[in-house]
């Protein structure tokens, strides 16, 4: 009997087929013998995290694929993002994730990453535990420019507009509020008034003044985006009776498994980036399944490849993946081994979309059926058929024996 | 990237095994070689507008194909034939389609469609514009015995029920109320008051008595169905952001077409049945792709057949859409060709069923199947699976890069 499980997701690895590639997808022409071994012993089909023809973003897919319906449990991007920079929420905080740029005196925005500095931890220390009318803004820093803004405090609501403008060149968005609420009025106006001190403090900060000295452009503003508001989720263990365990480089997957419950791996060079130890981040996975009975492993590469056109370069990856995934073939029967995706991330598009990807389930006693490629076109012919994200852990605990009946 | 769509509706396509044709449907029976060319370059699959095991009017099923959620949105049979013969609704109107008809004394249906009459416009000209209690009543001429009948007034309700007996040799129907509602009883009313003023003007028409005098039967009465009540549905091309054209014979596929604000192009020749000019259809619609983002292309007559029993004849037919279809193999990868149906109709049944249809979706960057074959069975091993009707536009979205994201 399944007594482990062990979920591995490829962020983004769906694609459509590439002329350059024979009309191949990425993933189907990628050499892939060891995900086409699983998906030979696997009961495979494909998924669309949340239902077919809707294009999902990678938080609410992978909320689908644990099992939480995000349609009733999304508790929006900046406080999934900012649990996974370790910040221990609070019911009723408002999260919100950012980058570290630059603003000018216009107002407009120059830099929105500061790709010239390479830490921004300074920066995050020295506007941390302001207070401002009675909230407390809690500020840590991320991967790279990234940081997580924290407003905890009586009357504060997440119906808040982005301040960052999401390009360079533009003016900074006024954070305005979204309902009439005075909570969201309260929560806007004090978030201004944080901008301004914090921006005092940043221009003055030794670390900018040595910037500047040396002719570069200094970090002097937190642009913010994504505000929601935090609410407990239901731990994964408490769902689904499984101890969790989380592996995964970006700061989003590490805040989805902190989220949930999840045990978070810090895996060294596991950085959610191209350069990431793939087979330090299985070995972490295969070490955690010895004393967890779920592990959830994240891949993110594939995704900023697609993101970015690289149809070469996603494929590439995708077989380093499959290199790392040698050991997952000596798995014993006793463990479920699920390899999927949140979405796919069509080259074309550079965005996600709405097709679906593959998935596979090996372990003991699955129907294994006729499959035997890992790859969106040979996994549509497989048993599964179409499933949706919230259908994973269903079909998880059916192989497991631990559905609850309907009926009697 | 896919920046046009062309959608070709064949009326009542599918149909069920028929033993004289080797127990192979009329469709899979049919040499189709455009088709299936069609087919062997594109995404296939079946679909079952709304859901399966559901059988669906053409109306709803058009509606639903369209990304109208019929349970939401339909607005009755009535408005959408009365739209297609150039009536412009207005919120509130109460519409209903009818046939001119003989009822005799005794208030018997005696003939139901007045074959031996080839131009009922006088008919309708004697009795548009009518007012009673405060109902004004317009009455147009549609196809062959057709004609739509709109009350616009205040206090009206589509709560009554039909006239017409459906049936010839029987008493013609009372029109009631069904609900309680002092609207539908004045609707009913009001309508009864219509009919006895009608058949007086129309008893008296020169045109009768002319009929009479060579012995044939008189159209004098308006055998009216379907009740709807008008209201405005969102554009076409507002929901979609494609500006739309409608190719269609039949009035109530102009009418989805004039109900949904595309461009309704009248092509001479095309009649929505056996006779039509399935060339000039194909050419008004490839003419329309130069002008139009997306072209709705609708074929009538294999739902015909399909009504009356005739196999051979639907068999025919579809190789006769087949040739016509020969220009489409050479339309550009950026336009999305889709065929479809909106129903089948099974020889078998003479009526429409809730089988299972196939959909292909042919252009650039699609995940072409294996499917070499247009069919019932060939689709049904296709990538897609069972769409609904609502699926097809979320598909088109996703395939055109413009679905919106959920989440982040």
């Amino acid at each position: 009997m399944i007594n482990k499980v062990l979920l591995l997701v490829c962020d983004g690895l769906g694609d459509r087929p590439i002329p350059q590639l024979g009309n191949r997808t990425p993933l189907e022409a990628a050499a892939t013998p060891n995900l086409d071994a699983l998906a030979t012993q696997a009961q495979c089909g494909m998924m669309c995290a949340l239902g077919r023809g809707v294009r999902p973003g990678s938080d609410v897919s992978h909320l689908a694929i644990m099992g939480y319906d995000p349609a009733k449990e999304y508790p929006g991007r900046g406080p999934i993002e900012v649990a996974g920079l370790g910040i221990a929420l609070e019911e009723g905080d408002i999260a919100l994730r950012g980058n570290f740029g630059n603003v000018d005196e216009a107002g407009i925005c120059r830099d929105r990453h500061c790709r010239h500095i390479s830490d921004f931890r300074a920066y995050a220390a020295a506007v941390d535990g302001l207070e401002i009318d009675g909230v407390k803004f809690i500020v840590k820093p991320g991967t790279a420019h990234r940081a997580g803004v924290v407003l905890r405090g009586p009357g504060l609501s997440d119906a808040i507009t982005d301040a960052d403008p999401h390009k360079e060149n533009e003016h900074l968005h006024e954070v305005r509020p979204t309902d009439n609420s005075p909570e969201a009025r309260r929560t806007a106006d004090v978030l201004r008034k944080f901008f301004v001190k914090a921006a005092e403090i940043l221009r003055n900060h030794p670390q900018n003044i040595e910037l500047q000295k040396a002719g570069k452009t200094p970090a002097n503003f937190v642009l913010v985006r994504g505000a929601g508001r935090y609410r407990r989720l239901q731990p994964f263990q408490q769902r689904w009776g499984l101890s969790a365990a989380c592996v995964a480089g970006g700061g989003l997957y590490k805040g989805i498994g902190a989220l949930l419950g999840m045990k978070v791996i810090d895996v060294p060079g596991a950085t959610g980036k191209l350069d990431t130890d793939l087979d330090a981040k299985v070995r972490a996975a295969l070490d955690a399944l010895a004393s967890h009975d779920f592990v959830f492993l994240h891949f993110k590469a594939a995704d900023t490849q697609g993101e970015d056109g690289k149809w070469a370069e996603k494929k590439a990856f995708i077989e380093r993946i499959d290199r790392a995934l040698a050991p997952i073939l000596s798995l014993p029967a006793s463990t479920l081994f699920i390899a999927t995706a949140d979405h796919s991330t069509p080259c074309i598009l550079k965005a996600h979309s709405a097709d679906p990807v593959p998935i596979i389930f090996r372990g003991e006693s699955v129907r294994v059926d006729g499959v035997k490629s890992y790859g969106e076109r040979a996994c549509a012919s497989g048993d599964l058929g179409l499933m949706t994200g919230l259908d994973v852990m269903a079909h998880v605990m059916n192989l497991m024996g631990r559905s609850p009946l309907v009926g009697a």
